[in-house]
């Protein structure tokens, strides 16, 4: 029997922090006619609110650390204002949506990220084994368009700082085996790029052993290899496609064509 | 055929306000093991963080209004830090909680009150007819336990706040179609009181006839008549129970026997 469609759709700050270009994606988004999420990540909205609240960031080796403040900061932040901003307008589309964390309903248990050599404060590593699908299938099935914010939780009471692009991925993999998932990473980019400055030099397809050697030969932009390294994880673990294109490019769902962007292959 | 029970509980900011209170609140909820809704408001904490943000309370004859820059507040506070806190905990209780404002699955359709003498600016009146039951109820049967903050949406984008005791009684009629709703307010004192300053002077029941002679009567505390209002006009409409208790008599839920504080009625 042939599973039904799903879309997973993240986007991150380049669409968050832009008013117009928030609208003119979620009026896209509303027309996808199939069972659909929206990942959305932090934006420059939390860093802006936590300088005007006096806190200063914490930084150790270029990494930023969700240190308590911060905690309270993301969880306003990406679970109150851009989640319910982003779900009170694509209501107005006439999209059924819902906006949740990883929290709600216990969608996605996570761990305190174990200190090494750095303590991420509280920052959560999903339990992926421990996901369960049947809650997110109910909601989809009823026609519920979820809109996911990128928090999670320790089953202790704490809420966590998770990221966005993992949060995508994850939800992609526990809902392969009850839908045909596309997974779809959306950014300020036409796709993954030969140059990072030229939007021309697009890679329309990567397969898994193209990617091993445009990442030896250092082709790939680092930026990437996390969000593409995730994306590989995924189509392994049975997420039947994955793509990478820039946020406007979702226009072209519109007539059902697949958006212009680099699309990942296990074997091509 | 009898219907299922539905207790549709609401805490203020007293509760939310008090790390230990709070705790030992949602501790005593998540015992209580028939469906199960948390209306919560809001509490000092928005205006800690709108004062730190430099906001100026946009006052108007003593009441507050909701500018845009407070609407942001709000929608962060309420629908994210409180609310996903709340979640949390739940969670870390082994209670199924999803975390919701009126806005998510277009529960709580709204409109922005239209300016009479006051411009109240981004608060939101309940459009109590085109609530529809059936995704709170797919909630409810599937053993989630609601957690809403006081927001709800114009259905054109835009986030409103609104009154956290008036959606907890929109929210018990509606539902008191498929449920057998008990409605209860939670706040600092023990019930209505005779002397609001003395908890031994409780009254535990009021019937419709006598609300009407206490208030006459200047007997009943003014910031409770609205309260009071609302909970005559859930009875009325088919909500089956309305009681007005001390947060900490939640705990007496555990044993099956109705928490002390004062019971409205219909007729007695």
């Amino acid at each position: 029997m042939e599973k039904p469609k799903l879309y997973i759709l993240k986007i991150g700050g380049n669409v968050i922090d832009d008013p117009d270009k928030l609208d003119s994606f979620l009026k896209s988004f509303a027309l996808v006619d199939e069972a659909k999420i929206l990942v959305h990540g932090g934006g420059k909205i939390a860093s802006t609110i936590s300088k005007e609240l006096g806190i200063v960031p914490n930084m150790l080796d270029g990494r930023r650390i969700t240190d308590a403040e911060t905690l309270k900061v993301v969880t306003m932040v990406y679970g109150g204002l851009i989640n319910k901003n982003i779900v009170a307008k694509l209501q107005s589309q006439g999209c059924n949506a819902i906006g949740l964390t990883g929290t709600d309903a216990n969608m996605l248990p996570a761990q305190k990220r174990p200190v090494k050599d750095i303590d991420y404060g509280f920052v959560g590593d999903i339990e992926e084994d421990k996901i369960n699908p049947i809650t997110l299938s109910l909601f989809l099935e009823n026609g519920l368009c979820l809109v996911i914010a990128p928090l999670t939780h320790d089953g202790q009471g704490n809420m966590l700082n998770t990221n966005a692009d993992t949060i995508a991925s994850v939800l992609a993999v526990a809902l392969s085996g009850n839908y045909d998932v596309s997974l779809i990473y959306c950014f300020e980019k036409a796709g993954v790029l030969k140059d990072v400055n030229d939007d021309s030099s697009l890679i329309e397809t990567i397969s898994a052993l193209e990617y091993e050697v445009l990442k030896k030969d250092g082709i790939i932009n680092e930026g990437m290899i996390p969000k593409l390294d995730n994306a590989f994880e995924a189509l392994k673990k049975g997420v039947k496609s994955v793509q990478i294109i820039h946020a406007d490019a979702i226009k072209e769902f519109n007539n059902h064509s697949k958006p212009r962007g680099t699309e990942l292959y296990l074997t091509i």
